[in-house]
């Protein structure tokens, strides 16, 4: 826990802020903060800054806020993601808000096992508490938004929702193994466009769904002929990305959430 | 299990391998491996190719192999790694495999948890059965080698061993959050040399060892606001690295392993 983060509710119009439970504890045990000392703090989809910790009240932290910082840029990346096993799916939600992805559009895959869906991994506590983990790593007070549209057929995502979740604009990545590399597909010389990368099942996608993804515009390129495990990919694939940008700064803004 | 793994002394003269265990079962319940039916085999540190299920005998598949690939090219990267804590370990152990990485050497940094030297974790029948998890994810034949230096002094291994271990004209970055940005710092244009990665413990470098790294030729590069878990770092490092060169091509083989 890089990062406290509160929410807007918390915070007091004076500045100071209350808090309890998990984060008090990491101040408490991990921190040892005493009355006086200063630690990070940021409000959950605002600022960044430093909180002085003014006095613990039973197991409680009163904390002085002062947030004048935003929070850091993003890379302006979308999954699209065929549901993961349910391990793999807890570490790709906390590594996609710590390397502050926007969206993440999970579909059913003819390869996705539909045991999955009923995960307890997907339950929106679990997804928060693993978004949380993620973003208060990486000193980030945004969290990516969880689109489940597992029991929708993966055509139907497709065609109604898509554009309208990823923008008209976004480049659309499909990393494949049969495909030309990624650096002779094309170029990223700069940080104006926004990226979504349709991530496959174990087994990958089956050719009906890989003609269905390049006919919605997504452009298939190999990464090279290892296979990767999901929550390695991403990891690997948002760097490739940032590695061939060469530039690490933030992308456009995502569209509108539709309602 | 994309690759089922073999030892050159489990390969009789006329190609023939009878394997048991895990990679049976794996051939037997998750394959549904038939006689007659094909399989990616490849031989530890050699080659791969296919190998035809001839029968089942008791628990055993009886396989005919053809070995004619070389397994796939490799990046051209060694890790100097704080060791972390052991379930971050496992993660890195294996994910290192998974993306080729040629040599770990695990190092004892001022903010290492002493406790973690203890694990379960680094036993050598773990990390020989992590290094085997990620290579046959991956399809690769060749594991990583872990060079586990966390009883020496730091400055001891740098000193000593570091130019031995990694050669001298492999390019050594410093992945710092205080530090140029990466893409400022350096062009990577080629695939031609080899690079070392020392990435740091929870809390990251003291200063000293900052310093001292830099003394051996390390060149800390920042990888933007972002602190990352180093279970993330790992592979957004190595794909941002392979982003960077514009070239997935196998980079120059590695120093002759000190005896």
């Amino acid at each position: 826990m890089n990062l406290i983060l509160v929410e807007e509710s918390e915070l007091r119009p004076d500045g100071t802020v209350r808090i309890d439970g998990r984060r008090a504890h990491h101040l408490a045990k991990v921190l040892k903060t005493k009355p006086g000392d200063k630690v990070r703090i940021g409000c959950l989809n605002g600022l960044c800054g430093q909180a002085e910790l003014l006095a613990w009240e039973g197991g409680e932290a009163l904390l002085q806020c002062e947030l004048t910082d935003p929070p850091p840029a993003r890379p302006g990346i979308d999954l699209l993601l065929a549901v993961p096993r349910p391990k793999a799916l807890k570490r790709v939600l906390s590594t996609a808000a710590m390397l502050g992805v926007d969206r993440m559009i999970l579909i059913n895959a003819a390869r996705t096992e539909k045991s999955f869906f009923q995960s307890a991994a997907l339950e929106p506590s679990t997804v928060h508490r693993l978004f949380l983990e993620g973003a208060e790593q990486a000193r980030d007070t945004r969290l990516p938004q969880l689109l489940l549209r597992a029991l929708s057929p993966f055509s139907r995502v497709l065609q109604d929702e898509l554009d309208e979740l990823l923008g008209p604009a976004a480049l659309r990545l499909l990393p494949h193994p049969v495909a030309p590399s990624i650096h002779d597909a094309l170029e990223l010389p700069s940080g104006d466009r926004r990226i979504a990368l349709a991530v496959g099942p174990e087994g990958g996608w089956v050719p009906f769904e890989v003609d269905l993804l390049q006919a919605h515009g997504f452009c298939p390129v190999s990464l090279g002929p290892r296979i990767l495990r999901v929550e390695t990919a991403v990891p690997y694939l948002i760097g490739l990305i940032a590695g061939m940008k060469r530039d690490l700064r933030a992308a456009p803004p995502l569209p509108k959430m539709p309602p």
